[in-house]
Parts: C-alpha cells; structure tokens; sequence
C-alpha cells in the first residue's frame, strides 16, 4: 500500500498507521512491517503502532529510529506491506528447543540484533533461550566473532597491545583509573573501552566523564591510543561489539548476566581492539557475580580457552568480592579517590593492592617485568609519579583539564552522616543494598551522589561514631536514599539491632 | 516529577517523555514509570519512549492504553517517577532457573500479565521460561486457576453444561458450527466461546461473524445460552481467561504452542464457562500439532488430569489432522459448506463424520445416549432438522438473519482454478502451505477468500482436472497468491513433476 509519510519524533523502531490502513495491509499492533523507500529503493522492516486519530488513513508516521535507516523526507511517498518474518527467529527456536546453534545461525541472529531487526521480545527469547540451554564452547566462540564482525574493530601495527576487563558486580571498582595509567607509563599500549553503568552507580565511562569526554569513535581511540598509549573511553559510542549493548538492556529486567553472552562480549569487545595480552578480573564471593572460588576457576577457564581460540593471551585474577573497592561509590566520590591515590595521597588498602596486582599481572604477561616482580614495577610507576603524569596525558587528549586534582572533585552538597548504633566489628557490607543506595540518593545521573565508606569490613567502630556519608546533589534525593537505607541495613555492625518489632526498623 | 498531560492516541501502554525530563528522573526509553493521577490518586506503570521534539519538557505524552488505566485530562497534572520493578519478575527467573513456581507466584504473574504489567519483553521471558523448562501439572493447575480468576465466569444453575474444543493446527476445522447446534438441539447446553484466527485461515469466530455478530460480554453469552441453548462468540470480548489472549501473541513469532500454557489456557476457558462435560478434539499428523498417537495420548491424559482436579469430566478425541477437515479453507467457504451440511446437502466425509463423532462424545458423556450410540444420535438430530433449526437460532439471537442459507454466502469474485499436471493419486494436502495460500489470498480478513480443494488425499485425478481453487476479493491478492502456490506446492500428485531446474518451479 502506498502511503505518505509523516515523521514522528519517537526514539524506537517503528512506525503508525491508521487502524483502517492497518486492517487493510492485514497486520496488526505489534506485527512487523515493511517499508520501501520509492526514491532511494532502501527497505526497512519496523514494529507497528496503531492509532484511530492522529494519522489519518493513506498517511504513516515513520519514528526517528526507522528513518535512521529509511532515510525519507515528509511528505514522501513509501510503499508499506507486511514484512517478511527473519529467518533468524527459527535459529532462537531451535536454540529454546536445545539444539546447538551453528556458526552461520549465530551470525544471522547477531546481524539482525545489531540492525535492530529483532522487536525487544524476540532478542529477549533469544537471551532467555541461551540462559537456560548454556551455549557450549564452539558456540560462545562463534558468538564472541559474530559480535567483532558486526561492529568496529582497531588495528595497531605495534604489539603487544594490553587489555582489562573486571566482570563487575562490585560496587567502588574504580581500578581501571589506576591499572590503565600505570600500564600506559610502563609503556605499553592499553585502549580500553569501558561502559556506563546499567545496574551500577557508576560504571568506568561515568567515572571518566567525571574528567574529560568519553564518546569517541573506533578511529579516534586508536589514534589518542597511538600518541599518549591509552584512552579510557565509553564502549557505546566507538560501536565496537554493538550487539552487546542490545543484549544488556533485555537482561536488566531479570537481573541475569548469562555466562556464554557474558564470556563472547568481553572477549568480542577485547579482540576488537586488537588486544594480545588480557587481564580478567573475576570479583568472587557471596554478594558477587561468582559466589565461589570453583565456580571463578571455572569462569576463568572458558575466559582462557576463548582466548587461545582467538590468539588472546588471557589471564584472570579471582580477587574479594564481597564488599567494596576502596572506600567510595559514586563518580565524583570514586574519581576523587583514584586521583588521589596517584597523588601519592592516602591509600586505603583494596583498593591499591588490587590495582597493583592486576597491573603487575599485565606488565609480566607483557615481558615489562619479569615473573613474580609485577605488582613491585606498577608500585614504582605509580611511586614515581610517572602514573599520574600518564593520567593527565590521557585526560588532556580526551579534551578534559589535565590539572585537574583530588581536591577539585568534591561530593554533593546534601549530605548524611550514619552513624553506629552500637560498639562492635563491622560484619557485613552488602554491595547490592550499597548500589541501590547510591542510585536511589542519584549516582551515576548525579555525579556528586553516592556513598563514602568510614569503617570498612572487620573494622571496629564505636557507638556513635560514623560509619558511612550518604551524598546527594538533591534534596528530595538525599531523602529517598535515607528512607531506603532503613530497609535495606547495607551495614552491619556485629551486636547491633537488626529489627525492632512491631513498628519502625531501626537502622544503623 | 510534576508534568502537564498531552493525551496522544497511540495504542500502547506507554509513555511519552522529553529526553531532558527522562533524565532528569533518571530513565531510559524501555524503562518502567509510574504515573499518578493526582485527582483520583489512580496510579499506573507505563513504558518510557523519548523524543527531543514532540513533546517539551515539563510535559508527558500519555499513550491511549495507558490512559484506560490512568484516566487523565488533557492538562491536568501527573507525578512521575521510576517505578518500582514488579516482583513477578523475580518468579520468571526462579523459573528460567528451573524451578517450579508456587501457587502465588504464578497468580502474581498472572495478575501483572492480565493488568498488562509486564512489557512485551517480560512475557514472552515467562513464555519461554515454561516453554524450556517445562511446568508440571501441579503448575498447570495453578496457572489453570489463576487464569480463570483474573477474567469473567459464567454461572450457570442447571447442570449439566457441556463445551468442546479442538487444539487446532488443521486447516477447513469448522467442526464446532455443526457440533455446537447438535448438541444444543439435544436439549443441552453449551456455551462456545472460540478464537479468531492468529495463525490460521479463520477461526471459528471469523467463521461465525460471517453469519452473526460475535462480541458479547460474559453476561450476554450466558442469558443467551440460556434462551437458546448455545452461542458461538468470540471469546476475547467476553474477558474469560483474559490472560491466554496475551500470552498467545508472544507466542506467535516463534510459532511455538507451550504444552502447559496450551492445556491451562483450554481448561480454563471451559471451567470458566462452567461447564461439567468437554470433549477435546486433538487432531494427530506429520503436519499437525501433535505429531503422533504416542503423543496424542500423553496430551490426552493431562487434559483429563487437569479435568479431574477442577471438577471437569473431559474426554478426549484424537482424530486424523494431516489434511484439512472438508473441501473447504476461509470464512465464508467453510460457513457455507457446513451450511449445506445442516441443509441436508452434500456431505464431504471428513467433515460429517468428526462433526457427529465429536458431537456424539458429548452425548454419550451427558447421558443423552448410551455408550457406542451417541454418533448415531448426533446423526438423527442433524437430518431431522433439529440441527438447522437451532444453528438458526443461535445465528437470530447473536443478531443474524435467521434465513440465511447456504447459498448466500458466496467466495470471492476473483479465482484461480489448479490443474492435475500429471493423472494420478493425490499423495499430499500440505496443511501449513494451503493456510499459508489461503491467508495471502486475503483470509481470513477478507471473508471470501480462500480455496476450494476438489480432490483430497488419495483421490485420483487425471491430467488436467481441477485440483483446488483459489479464491480473492481483491485481484492483487489472488496473483499473490498464485506466485506463493508456484513455490509452496501444497498439493502433490503422484508422479508429477516437483522441480524443474534450472529456471522456473513448475506448480500443481
């Protein structure tokens, strides 16, 4: 049916038709339709709105997602039939009915996920489908090339070229700040990609921002890459391994983090930038996303085992992951920390440690350091100042302040202070209801937002004295973040209250 | 946040925000929000789109679907927020874990798929969830039950109450219009909601509508079941087992039919309806549902166990689905041949017999006849009259004309008529590609569309004689469907020529 078009200003992949033109095509709300550019022969499959009103028959209104692709003008003429269904959809049945995917099925799924062809259900069946029937090895490999494939990928002519990876879950992992710097002043090459943080109160790319622009394109990476040997950019915008970030959004409901999808985009997204040597850090305890020792071996091997598929030397580190890295949560918060441990300022304990180690492990893979003596350079460099002068060369050509300190970088200005309710050993800090906390008080939107730790696990306090600072840059923020925090208790400090029945939980 | 109300008429629970606004309450487009009607304190979740353009910031554009809930003016002033996650989603991942749900759990499901609660996304992960990791009966009854209770039942104060239905898959299945008057004429009653077509040529609403409106609500169903004995509807309007309705569309991309979905939501349309006595038609074949007896069986026996644990006596048929029932595929082909049938006119095996050997099940089972008699009961009712007599009163109290005959209804003016290439039996009807030709042809939204077979399996035919015709209302739709058929072959002639490469297919 030819039809004139109306653009509509909606970010998603589809288009409105008037309920009668919608009968007459034969499709309804929900089903996927074609529409065929006349002037340029583009054709583009997008989801079906419905409306009685507000476009009349013989009119389509094309959303800003699908004329990315379309490409046509107001008032145009398009054809518009009912689409053909992808051939993909019968690859993600058979995978439901736990059969193997084959190399040429996984791209086709993976092709279609990256061009938007697949509605949010049916890249959800997929997701679903490999969480339930675990993809084998062939399959994560073929996953993990499908997702390089579709994307961007960097060349360097010089190599080795060194990437990290933590797999998460851990609230206050701002490593990658100090691991990056300390490899770049030993003089290797480190482009590392980073992302924002989905279920996080800040992911590396929101810590970054904090100091200079984090969008940069696959080429422009390469080229800060080759002049100062590291950028610390957000993966999003460099379109390396996208389908990944399709994939994400349909998990988050579930709070899912399916080991084969997880494996190929870290490896996709390692490959891509042309990475030899690999660095994987594998948070493990009861509150992580490993809960145990054996369960992180495991993970490492098939972390490894794709590796050698791909000619990637990779190593992973099983680090503690059962409460926070250093003593902060939230962008301004973390950065502020990380800068001053380059400083040379105050080093609280997890956090230089696990940098040093997971730097030391990379500069030894690299041949920087011999067996043994890693984490002795990556202190030398950071002791040196060589480090934080690496720092400011990575922020200068991201077009941040490369003067920028600690100091400059302060919390919001709505604050709380929690204090302990009783003497005792601090048992338990729970990441989740630490996370939940900083976002709910406005992390990672509101960079100042977030949580200062005073006491950390199996430090003793004393009643009254406090144990965390809540920040917000709003008030009404602040508040919410209070209320919750009486819910979800996120420490624990060993003879306290944990509940007074039967009105009002007391909290620490 | 506090926004001003644009109404926009698009049908879909969602709404609209300005990609500042968005920010500002900290969502995504795909993200849940939580609008409150501030006059009636009605709050309601919704699905984020953005814009930069359409609708200005301190403004919300909400959606028609959204609004049925949310009642808002044009104007008038909403809160909204981030919502909360519904907790049904925490018992979709207990269940992509593999692990059975609890009878609250699947009614917390059930109730946020019945308040459209849940995105597209989030059913069709609980879909794929049971379809993977398959529920077992204690499941099947629960999800039975709380199917029944989110939606209308009927109540009925004289017993017994009698229903049927086929699991379909088999094209030509007009059955239930025969079946229905049959038993209705017998003294009986039985309340028929059925379905329209989702993947099929028409179901038997699109079929009844030929002759008679078919959307009533429950209490209209119920008062004319009791003038009358019987009515044929459209189950969707009558809001019994709202739920299946939205499961099925999830369904539908994957062409899946989720054993224990498909047997809950059967059950719990008929116990909803209250019915004591149903006769389940499962037609078994290669190209049918289920594929084999063995199978059949197994189906069989769980549709009798979720029977008995809800009070229902249930039989089950399994009857030959590898060809379509009767000569005919389309609404108004299919009314009129079963039309003739009630008139005392030609009849077609296939179709005659099922009818009656389903009709005389029911019979059996009411105690209107004794065991081994009730198809030949079934078979005195239809040529007495009785039969025609009630189907027109079923037809004049749903609103039809009472007088219609079989020769009114009549097929499409545009036909294509199929050819034998070659003499010989007929050794295939391909059920999925005669539906797939039949709704190309424009079925079942263009009512006298369809096709016409003149021979059936195992008929001989001598080169040349009419095989099947197509018929269209629309000339565009007939040649598309002609070009389907030179692919599809669904009739296959013993002996004829399947292929001739290189260049064009040659077709029946």
């Amino acid at each position: 049916m030819k039809l004139t078009v109306k653009l509509v200003d909606i970010g998603t992949r589809e288009v409105l038709l008037n309920i009668e033109d919608a009968r007459n095509i034969g499709v309804l709300a929900g089903d996927r339709v074609q529409i065929l550019n006349e002037k340029t022969g583009v054709s583009v499959a997008a989801f079906l709105d419905t409306t009685t009103s507000i476009i009349p028959a013989g009119t389509v209104g094309i959303y800003r997602i699908t004329n990315e692709k379309l490409g046509v003008d107001e008032q145009s003429s398009v054809e518009v039939r009912i689409a053909d269904r992808p051939i993909s959809l019968d690859f993600i049945r058979k995978k439901m009915d736990g059969l193997r995917l084959t190399k040429d099925e996984t791209y086709a799924i993976i092709r279609d996920v990256v061009s938007e062809d697949l509605s949010p259900a049916e890249l959800t069946a997929y997701v679903i489908a490999c969480y339930i029937n675990e993809m084998d090895m062939d399959e994560v490999e073929h996953l993990t090339r499908a997702m390089v494939d579709t994307g961007e990928r960097l060349t360097f002519h010089t190599h080795p070229i060194v990437d990290k990876h933590s797999i998460g879950g851990v609230p206050g992992n701002k490593i990658t700040l100090l691991v990056v710097p300390i490899i770049a002043a030993s003089g290797l090459k480190i482009p590392k990609t980073s992302s924002r943080a989905i279920t996080g109160a800040g992911g590396t790319a929101d810590l970054m921002e904090v100091l200079a622009p984090v969008e940069f394109s696959a080429t422009e990476v390469q080229k800060m890459t080759l002049k100062v040997g590291a950028a610390i950019v957000w993966g999003g915008s460099t379109n390396i391994a996208p389908a990944d970030d399709h994939i994400i959004v349909q998990e988050y409901p579930f709070r899912i983090d399916a080991r084969g999808q997880m494996i190929a985009s870290v490896m996709a997204k390692k490959f891509a930038v042309g990475a030899d040597i690999v660095v994987i850090d594998i948070p493990v305890g009861e509150h992580a996303k490993v809960p145990n020792i054996q369960e992180g071996r495991k993970l490492a091997r098939e972390f490894i085992e794709i590796g050698e598929r791909l000619n990637m030397h990779v190593e992973c580190a099983l680090t503690y992951g059962d409460s926070p890295v250093g003593r902060s949560i939230g962008p301004n918060l973390e950065v502020a920390e990380a800068l001053r441990i380059l400083e040379g300022g105050e080093t609280p304990g997890s956090l230089l440690q696990k940098s040093l180690a997971i730097a030391g492990i990379a500069l030894e893979m690299s041949g920087k350091a011999p067996r043994g003596t890693g984490t002795q350079l990556a202190k030398e460099i950071l002791r040196s100042g060589a480090a934080l002068k690496k720092f400011r060369e990575i922020i200068e050509i991201q077009g941040g302040d490369a003067s920028v300190t600690a100091d400059d970088i302060v919390p919001g200005k709505y604050e709380f202070v929690v204090n302990a309710p009783a003497s005792g050993y601090v048992i338990e800090l729970n990441n989740k209801a630490l996370i939940s906390l900083a976002r709910t008080a406005g992390a990672p939107h509101d960079r100042a937002a977030g949580i200062l730790l005073h006491a950390k696990k199996g430090s003793r306090v004393e009643k009254g004295e406090p144990i965390f600072t809540l920040y917000a840059e709003r008030a009404w923020r602040l508040q919410k973040a209070i209320e919750e925090g009486r819910t979800l208790m996120p420490v624990l400090v060993e003879g306290m209250l944990l509940d007074r029945v039967p009105h009002e939980t007391t909290w620490v």
